[in-house]
């Protein structure tokens, strides 16, 4: 992570958030929650989500879109909140920015570990940790290379659950659909020593109590679930902490902007951000980002 | 429809189709099946599905992108092999090029108009046409448009569907989840007096037989399906018969281009053209249509 201080008048400004579509503002939800007097100013990539089912390079040229744009916009550190933008393109982005840029499965994978370690613990017996994710998050193997990274205790079992992200966009987060899909997806993920599911992607807290319900159906016993939009808030909270970069700042606003405006934006902002939404600005991606 | 006639040698220049992913190759099936001594370039926008989620707007920016790139393959004609970008898109790409171009939206519509007929013939009693299709395309109306056009006597019920293209995409094409999606669907579009169903939608005819079969639970009895796919290889069989465009083409190839090349692919392919697909090249759509 590098960075240069922003000096005294730029610790007002805003923090940048950037995900594939509107599923990142699970994490602005929680930024909000944990930091009320900070101002976010988001980019959600709607005119080329989702990015979960497109190549690793492909994922990086659009994130790469994303940041400068944000950049652009004199933000004072970047947060990655998308779990596949997070898994292929962060190292990237670190190195050619000159911000903090925080990613969303860092945080995610440490908080599962600390919940392992705890479990393990309490059970007295070796725990696994599950994660569930889109596919290109599953296959760029982040979470397992991330724990490995922290703690040497805990295997990682993964599982790509791709049809819960238009689950959720649908609306449909209630009934016989989502839950018959989660028990096809936990049924696999799911062996008698997982005692973590980490939720790999931005649009699964909408179906966290469905998730937790599924898998102590399946278990017989309840599970740990992780929300790596909480565990990224806390990361970022503790970043401005340590730089003295908190901003008091009696304005603190959330300014929303996309790359293509649907009808349903409205609607399905708002069920992320569990608040209601003003309107947003449609921007475009600098061209050569294509 | 406009278009200068290919002269002599035009005859063997390919067919040129475009979606916004591999749903198209459905289109491309019936083409093969009808017209199989005719060579075919086929560009999936593979980096920028779904079309069906986005605004009119960025839907008629993306297919002037695909339809530039494929001209420029010097093709006899263009198909948009996809309801959504034939639904907002068609009438604009037809005034601005210089061939003929097809939808899948007209040919469809006349599918079903012609089923309906019959249908209300052999019932004596009125019949009406439901849709199913993504949400730009039903919101768009453009099926509602079409089978107005061309008949009075057939009211159009529409349903946007949108779970049932991830489905698709996922493979999960038996089992309880893609059935219980399509009759939480199908129960709110079909009403008794509905007899024709219209798939609006080039990845649904993966999951024609099962449409098909809760349909008949539903309503008591069978109901027509009617699949755009074909209905839009016919309309290109008759366009090359009435200008003399056919091509006696002992080496007709069909030639893959893709935006984005996912690990999936081959898998994915195969499974729309229904036949083991080769490699696809992958091609950068130019910028300016980002």
């Amino acid at each position: 992570m590098s960075g240069s201080a922003p000096g005294e008048q730029g610790n007002a400004r805003a923090i940048g958030v950037f995900d594939s579509g509107l599923g990142g503002l699970t994490v602005v939800h929680e930024l909000r929650r944990c930091l009320p007097r900070e101002s976010i100013v988001y980019l959600g990539d709607t005119a080329r989500v989702p990015y979960g089912t497109r190549s690793a390079a492909t994922v990086v040229r659009y994130a790469r879109g994303c940041a400068r744009l944000l950049v652009q916009r004199n933000i004072k550190a970047l947060v990655i909140a998308c779990n596949t933008a997070s898994a292929v393109a962060l190292d990237i982005l670190q190195a050619e920015l000159d911000l903090p840029v925080i990613g969303v499965v860092g945080p995610g994978a440490r908080a599962a570990v600390t919940a392992a370690d705890q479990a393990e613990r309490e059970q007295g017996r070796p725990v696994r940790i599950g994660v569930m994710g889109t596919l290109s998050t599953i296959r760029s193997g982040a979470y397992a290379r991330e724990v490995a990274r922290l703690s040497s205790r805990h295997e990682v079992h993964s599982q790509a659950a791709p049809l819960l992200v238009p689950l959720v966009e649908e609306g449909w987060l209630e009934g016989d659909v989502p839950r018959l899909a989660i028990e096809r997806y936990l049924s696999t993920l799911l062996k008698p020593d997982v005692g973590v599911l980490v939720l790999g992607c931005t649009h699964y807290p909408l179906l966290k109590s469905m998730i937790a319900e599924v898998a102590l159906r399946l278990l017989g016993r309840p599970i740990r679930v992780v929300d790596s939009a909480e565990a990224t808030a806390s990361a970022v909270h503790e970043l401005l902490e340590q730089r003295a970069w908190h901003t008091p700042n009696p304005e603190a606003a959330l300014q929303l902007l996309v790359t293509d405006l649907p009808d349903s934006f409205q609607a399905s902002a708002t069920r992320f951000l569990g608040d209601v939404v003003g309107s947003a600005q449609a921007v475009d991606i600098m061209p050569a980002d294509g």
